[in-house]
C-alpha cells in the first residue's frame, strides 16, 4: 500500500469526479459526514447544498441530463428515503445518478446500540433494499472492496444508464482503500455497451434489408440516444440517409427541430402538426432508434397506430425487427453500420412549414395560454435549455417549435410535479454559461420552491416563469372541474426570491401582454436571474391538447 | 346489496372517519381522484391540501400524536414515494397513520398499457412493497374484500400502533362495496390489545412481588402509553403508588412536569437536573412503562447505566421482569392490576426544585440560547403544545421544565430535519382552539417551509420561532466546526409568510432581547398566527448538552 492512500470516501468521490462530474447535489448529515468532508476537499467537485433531499435528487437528475451523470448525497434513512422519488424518476428517465450515502458505523452495529434515524429496533438494514430499488446497481463498500466495487458500479450504471446506490459505514469511510486506485476516464470516452460480432452482423443485415425494401421510412429517435452519448452519430445517420424523423413529447429536444428531415411531433392523435400522424403511421417502415415508450402522454393517450410488423427498434443493446430479436448489439455499433451502408431517401415528404405560433393580444389584454406561449417561443435562442414542468404547461410546450440549438427537458414518463424547479437548477449548473428557462405551474412550483433560495446562494441565473392560475390546472381538468382540492394557497410568487435571500434578482408579477413583454425584454438582456409570475385566469390555460373524456374512460371511470 | 351502496373509496374514508379523524392531509393526483373526491364529499372530513407529500406525511404524523390516528393520501408512485420518509418516521414513532393511495386502473393493467408515474416497463407492482415497508399492515382493496380488509387493517394498525398502507385501483375505486358495511366506533373506545388470563395473572404477580420487595423504585413511562390512550390509567397508577418518575427526551410531554412525583429528565449523563441520573440508576427497581428505547439521543449518548436485573418493562402487549418474558399481556390490563394492588411508596426522594431557567440579558443585548429559552419557557401556558425540531433547539428544549398542561412533541428517534414545521400544522389542526408553538432551526425550516402557505390558507394560528444562525447548527458541531456544507442560503425568514400568501400574520425579525420580548407579547395576545425570526449568532446556540467528542468516537471516527 502506498503512503497516504486515499480513504474509501476520498476514493469514491474522486473516482466519480473522474467521469467529468463537477458538482455534488445533496444535504449533509451525520453518518454521511465522511462523504460530506471528502466532497468538500475534492478539488474537482463543488458542494451544492440543496434545500432538501428530494430537491437535491431532482437537481442531480437535471444535471445528469446534460452532463451524462451526476452525484447525489444524503444521509442514512431520513435523507435517502426523502430522495427516493427523485431517484426513481431518474431510473424511469434512464439517468446514471450516483447516490452516495453514509450509514451508521459498524462499531455501533456490532455493539447492538440503537441510534437515531432508525426504527429503534436495532436493525440497520431496513432501508438498503428500498433505496436500491431506485437504482440498477448497488454496493456497500469496505476498504477491501471499494476499488473493485466502484468499477462494477460505474460499469453497470453506465451500461444500463440508470442510477446507482453506494453506501459505506461511517467508521470504514475514513479508512484507506486497500489496493491500487484506478484513475478512471471521462464519461464521453467510456464504451457503454459492446456487440457480439455475429449478432451485430446479423442484425445489421436484417435492418439494411428492410431499409432497402422500404419506400417511405420514418425514424422516431428517442432520448436513449442522448443517454448513451450518441447524438452525433444519430445526426450523421439522419443527415446522410435523409430519412424523415419525428420526435415524441418524451424525446423532444433530442435533435434540432431545424433539421431538414424533421417533420414534427408524433403523439398519436395529438401529433403536431396533425399531418405528422399520417406520415408516421402510413410509413412502410418505422425506425425506432433507442426504444420508444408507448406511454399515455407520449402517444396521444394510446391513440398511436403503429403497425408492429413495420417497426424496427434499435435498443441500447438489442435490435428487434418484426418478431426477430438480436441481443448483444450495441446501439453505437449498429448506428455506425447504418451510417456506412444505409440507403439514401428523401424528397418524398414535404416537411411542415416552420412557422412560429401566431402572436395574438396586445397592450393591456389579460394573459392566457394563447398570448403567453407564442411570446415564450420568440424569446428562445441557441444555447437555451427550456425546462418544462409536468402539467398543462408541458402539453402546450410540447407543441412549440424550438429554434436550432435550443434544448428541451421534461419528465413526461415519471411526471412528478415539483421536479422542474430543482431540475432547472441542475440544468443551469451543468453549463452556467448558457441560459436555462423554466416554465412551471403554480401548483407544481409550491412543492419545491424552497430551492429558489439555493439558486440565489450559488448565483445561477435561471429565467423562471411561474404560471399562476391559483390551482392544479391539469388535475382540475382530469378530475373534472371544480374540486376544492385543486385550489392552492394563494402565494405572492414574485416575493419568493427576496424572501429566500436571492440578491439582484429581477422578480415581477405580470398580468397583461404589455407587462409580459417588458419582463421578457429584461430576460433577454439576461444580466441576472429573472423570476416572472405570470397571472393567467384559470379558464385561460385551456384548451388542452388531449381528449380528456377518452382518458378518463381508459383510466377507469367504469360506465360514464 | 342495498340501494346506493357506498363505493369502495367512500367506504374507506367513512370507515376511517368513524375512528374520530376529521381531516385528511395529502396532495391530490390522478389515479387517486376517486379517493380525493370521496374525501371532499365525506361530511366528517376536511381536505387539507399540503404543499407536497412529505409535508403531508409530517402533518399527519403531528395530527396523529394528539388524535391517536390520521389519514394521509397521495398518488401512485411519485406521491407515495415522496411521502415515504414521513411515513417511516411515523412507524418509528408508533403512530397509526392510514396512507390511502389510488393506483392505475386494472383496465390499464390488463391491456398491458404503459402509463405515466411508472418506470415505463409495464409493471404496476414496483412501489407497493416499498410503501408497505413504512407500514405494519397493508391491503389492496376490491369491492369484494374492502369491508373485511378494512377491519383487518384498522385492527392491526391500532394493535401495533403503526402506519397502514391501503391501495385501490382507479376503476374498482368507484364500484359499490359488496357486503354489509361496518359502522365502526371511535378510537378511544377500541380495545387495542387483549390479555390471556393466565399470562396476565402470572405477569402481574411477578411484577407485584418485585414491587413489594422494592424500597427505592423509579418509573420511566414512555410515549407508548399515550399511543395506546392509557395516560389516564398511568396517571392514576403513579398518583396512587407515589413512585417517583422521570421522563426521557423522547417521552417528554407524556405527563405533567408539575406532578408531585416527577423528578426530571432522565438522559444518562445528560440528565437534567443531573441528580435524576443518580436517583434512576441507583433505584432498586426501574419500572419501564411502555418500552424504553435506548437510543443515543435518549440516553446521553448511551451513557445510561441501568442494571437490567432491576428493570421491569411493561410493553404494549408483553411484560419482561429480568429474564422472564410474559407475552399476550395488554398494557391496559396490567396497569389496571397495578392500580388495584401496587404498594404505596413516596417520601423517599425529594423532587428537584421546579424553578424556571434564569432570566439573563435585557434591552439591546443580542440574542443567544441563554436569553431565548428562558423567555420561551415563561410564555408557555396550559393548553399549549410545544413542537421541537430536531437539532440544537431540541436539545435545549428537552431541559425546559414545562408548566402543567403544556404538551411537547419531538421526533427524537427518527430525527428527520424538516419534520417540525408541517408536524406543527398537524398538531394545531388536531385542536385548533389550543395554541401550538413551533421552535425550529433555520436549516431544518428550509426543508419544509413551503407548508407555511398551507397554514395561511387554512387559517390556523401557530406561533413559530425560527432560530436563524445561518447554518445547520447541530451538524456544524457534529461534523466539527467550519464546513462550507453547513452554511445555508441566507433567507429573510420573516418575509416568508407574506410571500406565501398568509394574511394577517404577525411576522417579525428580532435581534435583541427587547425585540424578542415585544414579539412574545404579541404571541401572548394570540389573536393571529405569529412568525418570529430570531437572530442568534452561530456561536450563541451552544453549549450543547452532550459530549460531542465521545459521540464522534462512538459513531466511528476510528483513532482520533
Amino acid at each position: 500500500m502506498e503512503n497516504q492512500a486515499l480513504t474509501v470516501v476520498e476514493y469514491v468521490v474522486s473516482r466519480l469526479a473522474a467521469l467529468g462530474i463537477d458538482r455534488v447535489f445533496g444535504v449533509p448529515g451525520d453518518y454521511s459526514f465522511p462523504f460530506d468532508d471528502a466532497i468538500e476537499e475534492c478539488p474537482e467537485l463543488e458542494w451544492i447544498v440543496c434545500a432538501n433531499e428530494l430537491n437535491a435528487a431532482y437537481a442531480a437528475d437535471g444535471y445528469a441530463r446534460l452532463r451524462g451523470a451526476a452525484i447525489l448525497t444524503s444521509t442514512y434513512g431520513v435523507g435517502e428515503l426523502s430522495a427516493l422519488n427523485g431517484m426513481m424518476g431518474s431510473k424511469a428517465t434512464r439517468l446514471p445518478v450516483f447516490h452516495i450515502v453514509g450509514v451508521p458505523s459498524l462499531r455501533i452495529q456490532k455493539r447492538k446500540l440503537i441510534t437515531h434515524h432508525s426504527l429503534g429496533d436495532g436493525v440497520y438494514g431496513n432501508f438498503a433494499a428500498i433505496s436500491a430499488a431506485s437504482a440498477c446497481v448497488s454496493a456497500h463498500l469496505t476498504p477491501e472492496t471499494a476499488i473493485a466495487e466502484m468499477e462494477r458500479v460505474i460499469r453497470e450504471a453506465l451500461r444500463l444508464s440508470a442510477p446507482a446506490y453506494i453506501t459505506v459505514s461511517e467508521d470504514l469511510a475514513r479508512m484507506p482503500v486497500i489496493g491500487t486506485p484506478i484513475k478512471g476516464i471521462a464519461l464521453s470516452n467510456v464504451k457503454r455497451n459492446a456487440s457480439t460480432c455475429q449478432e451485430l452482423d446479423a442484425a445489421l443485415a436484417c435492418v439494411l434489408e428492410r431499409l432497402h425494401a422500404a419506400k417511405t421510412p420514418v425514424a422516431l429517435p428517442t432520448q436513449i440516444v442522448a443517454r448513451y452519448g450518441l447524438c452525433e452519430q444519430l445526426g450523421a445517420f439522419l443527415t446522410r440517409s435523409r430519412i424523415p424523423f419525428a420526435l415524441t413529447p418524451m424525446d423532444k429536444g433530442l435533435l434540432s427541430e431545424d433539421h431538414p428531415s424533421y417533420i414534427g411531433l408524433y403523439n398519436g392523435d395529438s401529433s403536431y402538426p396533425i399531418g405528422v400522424r399520417t406520415i408516421v403511421e402510413s410509413a412502410d417502415l418505422i425506425l425506432d432508434i433507442g426504444g420508444l415508450i408507448f406511454e399515455d402522454l407520449n402517444t396521444g393517450l394510446w391513440s398511436d397506430q403503429i403497425n408492429p410488423e413495420r417497426l424496427i427498434t434499435l435498443g441500447e443493446d438489442f435490435v428487434t425487427v418484426g418478431d426477430k430479436v438480436f441481443t448483444s448489439v450495441a446501439l453505437s455499433d449498429i448506428l455506425n453500420g447504418l451510417i456506412a451502408s444505409a440507403p439514401v431517401f428523401g424528397g418524398l415528404f414535404e416537411t411542415p412549414p416552420k412557422t412560429l405560433q401566431p402572436l395574438v393580444g396586445e397592450g393591456g389584454d389579460p394573459l392566457s395560454a394563447n398570448t403567453f406561449y407564442p411570446r415564450l417561443q420568440r424569446m428562445l435562442r441557441a444555447g437555451d435549455t427550456l425546462v418544462a414542468e409536468t402539467g398543462t404547461c408541458m402539453l402546450h410546450m410540447a407543441k412549440l417549435r424550438l429554434p436550432d440549438g435550443v434544448g428541451y427537458q421534461s419528465q413526461t414518463l415519471w411526471g412528478s410535479i415539483g421536479w422542474a424547479t430543482p431540475a432547472a437548477m441542475g440544468v443551469a449548473m451543468a453549463d452556467p454559461a448558457k441560459r436555462t428557462i423554466l416554465v412551471t405551474g403554480d401548483g407544481s412550483h409550491q412543492l419545491t420552491a424552497n430551492e429558489i433560495g439555493v439558486m440565489g446562494r450559488y448565483a445561477i441565473k435561471p429565467v423562471i416563469f411561474v404560471l399562476n392560475n391559483g390551482l392544479y390546472g391539469i388535475e382540475d381538468v382530469l378530475s373534472q372541474v371544480g374540486h376544492i382540492y385543486d385550489d392552492l394557497a394563494p402565494w405572492d410568487y414574485h416575493k419568493i426570491p427576496a424572501a429566500m435571500g436571492c440578491k439582484g434578482w429581477f422578480a415581477v408579477r405580470v398580468a397583461t401582454v404589455a407587462e409580459l413583454e417588458r419582463a421578457i425584454e429584461a430576460a433577454q438582456d439576461w444580466v441576472g436571474a429573472c423570476y416572472i409570475e405570470v397571472m393567467i385566469p384559470p379558464g385561460e390555460s385551456q384548451p388542452l391538447p388531449m381528449n380528456i373524456v377518452d382518458h378518463l374512460y381508459k383510466t377507469g371511470t367504469p360506465t360514464s
